[in-house]
């Protein structure tokens, strides 16, 4: 099959999937462009359902599965679907695998873990999930999700972490449920009567949990008696961090103290 | 005066400010929108040439120096001009101060400074010049600035911490040798031939010297035998981690060695 028309009914469905949130939720189905990040996505056993190839541009040399439809599709019509400016020529349709916490396992004797409640900027979660590769945390977990995971922006920034890492939607109910069931010690990044978080000892089962952008966490979480509130000491002006910079911070020096990336 | 239509020569010339890098460096003004932002450019004495207040909006109490012409805008006039959807109801016009290294002064015994060379993303810069108002450092050196300072996108990113900042623009060679003449310790973060950044000792004068998002650093700083090489460990698939994140986790490990913040 070789598309040649902007018009086409599957190009103008994948025009939808990347502008609307809703459709992608919907239909269980996402865009990934870039060779980069497909690669990531194949690597990570996602089910790309089909391939739309723009031989002017493509010079990867991607292995698909059997069930991975391939479909040429003119320059035109390349760069008519192309969302961010690059020439790689090569744009995947993809099902969203399941997340919940049901299907989250880990072998780690201690296990570290970010919950991430309702963080809302692509860029942000794009950011943190490269942290989170980088420092192969056991999961990633977002607490009342409202930015869909397979946000274009957020697949971008994450440069395809967002296929590489084992990630949790849930409720903040069942993912609080979830900690303390499994004894996670577990420190909210919040100023309220909280310590430095130079002063904790994150050796064993840690869960960090960030709030969002804008409110920071909720009372949800911030009431929990068994969860020690701490705060990275600031001396400036502005009292706050970037989320993903705060979120950084706290991996890092668990990972410093547990001295397993010395 | 109140302006009533945004064919007005004074709007029209603040919505360039506001989209044109080079109108904003050849008058050496820029715009800053929101009451926050405002407050912290007063705070550090930035000269405030013009606000334009919509008063439907404006709730605040700004207090402004004598020189600073205070101009009444209709609503419309205030929605045309506000980059961001916020209802504050202010946008000013401001002159840009010079940030020459002949300008920078510290009185701290052993200072730390961040050096980016060339970072390109405005959303990235505003991120490190909070975690650098957090950090109280003594300085962030932007090495071959590619993007203005004053960009809105940075303003609003930083929170306003771009005025609260010691912020010195210049070319690599001078800032090179500014760094070794007086003495720093300097750590580049690339990954050849580099050291963990948990092996290396931040407590005396300190620089640490960040590529830019796309390409890292240059040769000219990878070249230098009297600066050192860093990394920071990383144990996933992507080999990166975002500029601010990493930038964040050395400077956040000084201030850990340095005890101050704890």
């Amino acid at each position: 099959m070789h598309i040649t028309s902007t018009k086409n009914p599957q190009i103008k469905h994948l025009k939808q999937l990347q502008s609307k949130s809703k459709l992608r939720v919907d239909e269980n189905s996402f865009v990934i462009e870039g060779v980069r990040e497909i690669e990531m996505a194949l690597t990570h056993h996602y089910h790309i359902v089909k391939v739309f190839i723009a031989e002017d541009f493509y010079q990867a040399d991607l292995k698909f599965e059997e069930h991975t439809q391939v479909i040429r599709i003119s320059s035109n019509v390349y760069q008519h679907l192309a969302y961010r400016s690059s020439t790689e020529g090569i744009v995947a349709l993809c099902k969203s695998p399941k997340h919940n916490l049901s299907h989250f396992k880990t072998h780690a004797e201690n296990p570290l873990v970010l919950v991430l409640e309702s963080p809302e900027k692509p860029g942000n979660i794009g950011a943190i999930l490269r942290t989170v590769d980088a420092a192969k945390l056991d999961a990633v977990m977002i607490a009342d999700p409202k930015t869909d995971l397979y946000n274009p922006n957020t697949i971008r920034a994450s440069l395809g972490a967002v296929f590489s890492n084992s990630i949790v939607l849930g409720s903040s109910d069942e993912i609080y449920e979830f900690l303390n069931d499994n004894s996670f010690n577990m420190y909210s990044a919040t100023l309220q009567n909280s310590n430095s978080y130079l002063s904790e000892n994150y050796k064993t089962k840690t869960a960090f949990i960030m709030g969002s952008e804008a409110y920071g966490l909720t009372t949800f979480w911030r009431q929990k008696p068994n969860i020690q509130a701490i705060n990275i000491p600031m001396k400036g002006q502005i009292d706050s961090m970037n989320l993903s910079v705060s979120s950084a911070i706290l991996i890092f020096e668990a990972l410093r103290q547990r001295e397993s990336i010395v």
